[in-house]
């Protein structure tokens, strides 16, 4: 007996199938016949058309079979199941402790996002009549890539145009697009030591077999990098990660060289080059270029949001056809949102990314010197600040004997969340990301005070 | 001689750097010793800090160096390296030809996307007090993982709750992830033949074995898969792709029983289950799996828009562990931004999302009945209809001797264009998938009368 109510909103046709449908897979043995349509029909005072329609549906889902002249049967293999039951085992949502001071080195205060411009020139986007029926430009709209180009080749001294732009959706997007071009011609990827951890689990991912080269102070040790058996580098040569050294040019021309003598590849990682605090941002590598030889790859992550995902690549010209086989062979497209897109591009049109660049630097300079004078007065020569000048973090290592993983413990329980660079590359790297850009200046002061007592208090209870 | 203005807006310092570092390239030798710093200020008349900045920025970039108590010296190292040129080879932007008809199988209408309600929704959103400054969930605002959980459970009878939903940027975001996760424990992929072509590349990519499984009328042959050696599939049950076959009950059944049996995954991808145009949409495998071995992949793309690139995972809770290792591997993110996926959340919270799917669907139904009506009559028994009732376009295969291949360009010089699937499956899959989401009721009718005019000029002219 099903019950149908008349009165709800699911169809009946519905109701009829659901009620059917769990008497199949609780109660009726294999094979049984069903009722005939019209027997349904009379039992339950509802129309054929109704019936006929539970019963296709059941059909179409493999329920039941028709037999010629027979009527409707139980599908016969249906029984070998278990009706669903609760899942195994459940996934507990991730849920973060309490903190009031997050020394995170990579984000920016909510204040520092231009959110009300943001909307007006999102309504003025949508105003523009965008097709959002389609797939938009599958390298990214080109409004949007010759405003990269344009700030690029002026703020950056690169060389390139917008039909050499890619938009991707964060940094991890950007380097699996490149991950797959690249593994047609490349086997190795020399990365920098210390350098970003992702990076070498991504390539490895992709089966690239990863070669690191050390860091001195003039960045990557290009000795290492010619005796090794890599044609394909990454490299942070503005702003090294997380050392913060820069490459001098005469490195930078020693590199270039070296990739035309073996036909290599350099990418070129210039994630942060818009916050620098003390000279000029060092213009990039790929201007320096005449051989076609530099992936450019920037982010809007660091100066503008994280929340936005948008970043960008610039190929060189000799990649362009095996980029667009990735379009026949994976359908790759842009991954950022035509709205998003069409934003950014009046964002950039109108100005208002230079002026933003300029608060950005101006904010983060100043939240910058606080910190420092902060750390150096809080803790003196307990330690050596190792990396300052730009980005959104100081890099701090102790010089007297403190255990850093307890002291993350034990500040996490005052709420204070540090971040400590040998997670990623082990005891020889034990250092701090101090980051300020998340912070107020007033937070920074604060925290880095709390910090210090916490500090002593691991130092004289270890 | 340095030409310096102080009339126009780039600072002196600037102005200074740009010109000796022109000078340094192309005229100074190796070594040679520049003027002090005092020199110069005199003799422009300019401030020794303006020349001071202009040393130190290219002292930074190692264009010159400094020796103690000598002054300023042009870097030794410089100039083995030409000047950058002209970039070697010119990349010619992408220019379609122009079209009047496209049969593209994967779009719909400019008007199809409610647009003036996405801003309004957007407004609302923004308004929510966003924080742009910091990366987003991971995994996706838990308020829009809630809501397709919530949608999913309903109309699609799967069995997840929101903190096993990862919102991705489109399919092929969705299948990267995925692959990464799978190949810790996976070598071999089963997939459909003739199936979605870009699941093979892709997993191909991330050095998987691809194993190709037919499809009959029940879509996969499981007997086939069972005497394979994959432990891990790729299937469309509930529309495959292309041949729009649907899986009945009990081939889901033992589909799921193999999986539990070998210790596989099985990877379901619903990509357009909301667009069924005769019976209800065919509940997901996912919800009938009680051993939490299938992975749920579903889009945007289809019913509300490819441009907006959103997509999601439901993903097993025995590979959790894995997904969150990925973030410290390589800071896996969720790369939709912040504001589409809020916009996205208010759609589907507000109840818009299923008045749009029931709008998008009266829709595609009649143009999916006008096609299928107006192929009938332009082509009778020139063609099999082997594909409909579902989706974004119609399959149809001739049945006279006609090369498609010549029809396709043919029809392209008349500005008809469409997608043949033997670029995909080779010469045994001779089929055409004609789209019609991107077109009005009108230009159908039109279109394929013109096809038509084409189909005979190629039959007689081959």
């Amino acid at each position: 007996m099903y019950i149908l109510d008349k009165n709800i909103k699911k169809p009946l046709y519905i109701q009829l199938y659901d009620a059917m449908k769990y008497e199949i897979l609780k109660t009726l043995p294999l094979g049984s016949k069903l009722p005939s349509i019209r027997k349904i029909a009379t039992e339950y005072a509802i129309s054929k058309n109704t019936v006929e329609l539970a019963y296709k549906q059941l059909y179409t889902e493999g329920y039941i079979e028709s037999r010629p002249k027979s009527g409707y049967f139980v599908a016969e293999v249906l029984l070998e199941h278990d009706a669903p039951t609760k899942t195994l085992c459940e996934t507990k949502p991730y849920t973060p402790l309490p903190i009031r001071y997050d020394f995170v080195p990579a984000r920016l205060t909510h204040e520092s996002f231009p959110l009300k411009l943001w909307k007006r020139l999102f309504i003025k986007a949508m105003e523009g009549d965008l097709d959002f029926g389609a797939y938009g430009d599958r390298q990214g709209e080109i409004g949007l890539r010759k405003e990269i180009a344009k700030y690029l080749i002026k703020s950056r001294g690169v060389n390139c145009d917008a039909s050499q732009i890619i938009i991707c959706g964060g940094f991890a997007d950007s380097m699996n697009l490149l991950a797959t071009i690249l593994k047609t011609k490349y086997t190795h990827i020399a990365i920098e030591h210390p350098g970003f951890p992702i990076v070498r689990s991504l390539f490895h991912d992709y089966g690239f077999i990863t070669v690191p080269i050390n860091i001195d102070p003039n960045g990557l040790v290009i000795d290492e990098l010619e005796s090794s058996s890599a044609k394909l580098v990454y490299i942070t040569p503005s702003h090294q990660f997380p050392t913060g050294v820069s490459m001098p040019v005469s490195n930078r021309i020693r590199l270039l060289n070296w990739s035309k003598r073996v036909e290599g590849i350099i990418i070129e990682d210039d994630y942060d080059s818009e916050l620098r605090y003390q000279n000029r941002p060092i213009p990039s590598l790929q201007g320096l270029d005449n051989d076609d030889r530099v992936v450019y790859v920037g982010t809007f992550s660091k100066s503008l949001s994280p929340a936005l995902r948008v970043s960008y690549l610039i190929l060189p010209h000799r990649y362009f056809e095996a980029y667009r086989g990735l379009f026949h062979s994976r359908h790759q497209r842009c991954s950022v949102s035509l709205s998003t897109q069409k934003t950014l591009e009046h964002f950039m049109a109108g100005g208002h990314w230079e002026r933003h660049l300029r608060k950005i630097r101006t904010l983060n300079r100043k939240k910058h010197d606080m910190m420092k004078e902060s750390l150096q007065k809080a803790f003196g020569s307990m330690i050596e600040i190792t990396s300052e000048g730009g980005g959104l973090a100081i890099l701090i290592r102790p010089t007297i004997n403190i255990d850093l993983a307890i002291l993350r413990q034990n500040a996490l329980t005052q709420g204070v969340k540090i971040y400590l660079a040998s997670d990623y590359y082990g005891k020889d790297w034990e250092a701090i990301r101090m980051g300020f850009g998340g912070l107020e200046e007033k937070e920074i002061r604060k925290g880095i005070i709390l910090l210090k007592s916490i500090w002593m208090e691991t130092v004289t209870h270890p």
